[in-house]
């Protein structure tokens, strides 16, 4: 099971963008988790498979600063469990007030070889967070404590995050701009079909530098445009 | 294990802004869930343990209209199996951009006893429950199916419903203002403390609505608004 | 063209929701106008064409008080100009901070024999809009003057409206609950779905106040509900 | 000082939505309390000089529910202190999450004569005030004590509320619909102003509701209807 | 018509923030377009006229990704009708859930020497257009494909944009700190006033600079300011 | 009175988010100012005992461009009477849509010695003010003048920032991730144990970064992780 080396690796190459098209040529359009962008932007594209992690509402008297004595805490837990190449993606219920981590945690998760971490929160320790080279992404700095807002529930049960559906195993991309959510089953055809638009659009793009229309070019409506890509690929290798 | 009897019968005799007091006595200051009315205002108190249902947002390939074909879909799961006496509380995020449910599901939920339905989102064919002996607690009105924007994951896990945190089994409460979540492990001693409260606050009302001061009265300050309280539970056997 | 007179009654006599889940079996999961209620939910069913008004942000300089001298004023003419039997829709934004119209505008139009009225923004007036004869629609209440924040544009040109598209000659209906649009196109056949749909319902909805099961029933699995609704049709003559 | 009780008994019997007009032809725009609505929406206008409570929000340590034994709390003074006729008016910072009153502290409030209240958060106790005679304007319902997140702080200082300037002594007025402030020096312009727009208006309503047009009635740029409106005052003695 | 060169000149030598103020002075209090920022902060300022698109939400029937095949498509006829030198302007509805355009589009804009692009919503591609040349504005990220939430409609009517009114023709003016529209009839004298007050600003930061109070100096009541003021622009010749 | 040197001193080399620690634990959960950010993130700590400034909504007619003439206007005052070494906190009501100050109020209060400014609105030049060598936090750029929306009234009174209340006197905090607000008889005590928290995090931070797993290492339930910190405070003098 899993993702293919391959597909892994298309991905990587590919935009954020680029995936949520073909998504929505299959008629999926929610995909894309709303309002986070990355800490650290100049990092190669994320890519992994979905481990998550579920908080609710916290509730004061189970909240309070020892429950991180307990090593079974959800939290704790979680970030010492999340396989190599995965990706933890948070369920924060889009409250950035207090935070969803910090950067010991997020330091841990990289020297684990985690691929990434996603929450629709807030990091606290953010500065440091945007120094490490671990691909991280939320809506904005959260300084208070987790324990402030959020209690740690589950592990790696379907989520939202955003208001994207995330389930365990999905395929979770992110570049300079946002995170994408591919359902483990289209992570294969999406990867290849992402590779090739990508092949078009950079065609396109350095067309449209040279001063070309894109009437006829994009899409590639005019026979030329399809005879010119063509050319191109050959050029270029793609 | 659950609620007293007694514990039952006098929370419903005393109001959801009362039971938030005592709670805010004991450091519990988010129990009650933000932004949720009633359907039908004019019904007696909702008083029963928390079953939950979590919606997450719906993926489309998932969420055909086809699905509750399965009679082990969890939404039509849960109201054939929310104990009777029980609230179901749905963990809609917050969302009324589509249904949380519907009358035909709250009909049959009030038809097996249930004590109420919470969501923190809305419910469609709103005119329907307004019109059911069942409370029925909301945002606002959301026509569109389940479906278009949710899909029904888990049943009776900890969830958050109006930003706060609702455990299966906690106490659930609403009158005509609002619904508060009362820690099971509190119920009994909320219930008790409601009660003499409420007492105090009905010779308050009573003494503000002859003429008088609220200074030294509320809170009772003066010792003669302590012995007038004395002689007036005497009187009405409070 | 327009819609027949079938279809009319026919859609006056189904749900907002109900009609919702026909269209979202066509694929269309934004045709409910999100946020708007009725301030007068006692009257029969709004049905009839969408006959629209544009609002962009007032500019100060071009909407002193004045601007109302002006016959040709839009939101004037509009009000003149809104045939029998349609519905006027105004996309304000979803701004509520100014009227979108006032009791005197929204009884014009009752007299001309319009249908209804819905804006995404707010009626000023709305005490006295609460007791006409005719459907209207808003967010919240609006006391200050339309200048204040609005400048009417465009008569009749497709528009957003809570977020759902309206095109001029789609057929809105609205009901207790809120508001929505259909494509012209598709009125005749989702008039006729919604109807058989509401058969079914209503049958359903008396079995489970008699105490039935939803499994099996809703949806119709179980051989023996489809049984019972067929005898419940010819009982009913529906 | 103050408003003569011409121009009082004037504002109690015109609509917010018509000051508000008189207020923007004079330049100003902000002066309606954006999002509150009243609890009890059947009572006679309300109208009084604004009498201002300030809160910030609350910091644990210094909200504890013992503070109300102290009678100089801001909070409980302001309810012995608010002038009778006057409408006191709290900056909640549009918080509703926590109660800016509840219903025995504006019982008090109507003992004591005063005209009204309004926050632009929310009251606990509801259900209570809405069969208060006293009017009370506020965003929703809110049920959690005071204490949780809002501290009283200054009483009758110019504040904020609802995105409204209010200067202690400025004319509040509130009906049905929603609640104006007027600046004191003003107030009797504004009345008298008023008053004349009522009658136009109420003449207006009269010819359309007989099926008049409004072009050249509303606004009256036909000399017809200045004449009719002319006569009509007269039949009507207004 | 059209804004003379001297005017564009001046234009492009004054912040978005003396603008808005020489255009308060006038009484237009909304001409800022909200929460927009640049995706290329360094790129001097744009100045050009409006040239609008117009977005309505998307019916999905209307919205499968074969319609850009149509060249006559709005959104890519309006990239290659925007005249040169000229800022497209584009109401998004403020939703930045899907990609207002992306860098292909912006790209070609550039190309054909236009002057600037701006959305309420949000653009894909946003790391590849912050290395454009042309000045590109918009509130967030959004990569799925506009098709997603966005139906363009329109070209060069009147709209809004980030709450503020843009006709045609309007001159639209951004920095580094956001984007104001002045109305065409203004652009002569707002440039001539925002020059002159851009000198004074600039010799009070070189006073405060250099330590000095700004009572008296800003404004300039104190005549000894006034003195200062006439030296330094003899001395600097502006 | 007011806060040591030494206080002063540690809390330069701590972070905010390990300060909404030491203040979580003393049952302080809204001490983070929330959703402001610095423009200039480069900066040592901001550290300053809160100076305030009140901002209301503004009235027109008592805003006209003019009013900064009187040089007791409360902005201009509170520019030059902030003293040195304090930190200008202002309440501007969340609302970004007009400035709370500019370029050359914050270069006055700069060359006038003190030690930060922060709004939960928007400043106007932010490009500039991101130049200056003084912390300054905000919500997001405003270009509009301040008068467009705030009427600045009180000076060092007690006011709400960011939902977090703040007591002239309060010794503020800011780095490059936010702004916490320590009530100000907690000064010395949440410095010290702040100072012993980062040493604390510094050596987790460095043991992660090796590899150490997090569980019994932080908190430090395994003794070996509380003997190899001792070491490590040896080694490194902390």
């Amino acid at each position: 099971m899993g993702m293919s080396n391959e597909a892994r690796e298309k991905l990587s190459r590919v935009s954020v963008a680029t995936i949520t098209t073909a998504l929505f040529k299959r008629g999926l359009r929610n995909q894309f988790i709303q309002d986070v962008h990355p800490l650290n932007p100049g990092l190669p594209n994320m890519v992994g498979e979905a481990f998550t992690l579920r908080y609710i509402p916290a509730r004061e008297d189970l909240n309070p600063i020892g429950v991180f004595k307990d090593r079974a805490h959800p939290q704790r837990r979680a970030i010492e469990e999340c396989p190599p190449d995965a990706v933890m993606v948070i369920d924060s219920r889009k409250d950035a007030r207090a935070a969803s981590a910090g950067s010991i945690l997020v330091a841990r998760l990289m020297k684990r070889g985690c691929a990434g971490i996603v929450t629709d929160g807030g990091f606290r320790d953010s500065p440091e967070i945007a120094r490490l080279a671990i691909p991280a992404y939320h809506q904005r700095p959260a300084s208070p404590t987790n324990l402030t807002r959020h209690q740690a529930l589950d592990i790696n049960v379907p989520i939202g995050c955003g208001d994207a559906p995330v389930f365990p195993g999905d395929i979770v991309v992110g570049d300079a701009e946002g995170v994408v959510v591919i359902p483990a089953h289209l992570a294969e055809e999406i990867a290849a079909e992402a590779i090739e638009m990508t092949a078009f659009e950079d065609f396109v793009t350095e067309e449209v530098l040279k001063g070309r229309s894109i009437l006829g070019l994009y899409p590639a409506t005019d026979p030329q445009a399809e005879h010119d890509f063509a050319a191109w690929r050959k050029a270029k290798g793609r």
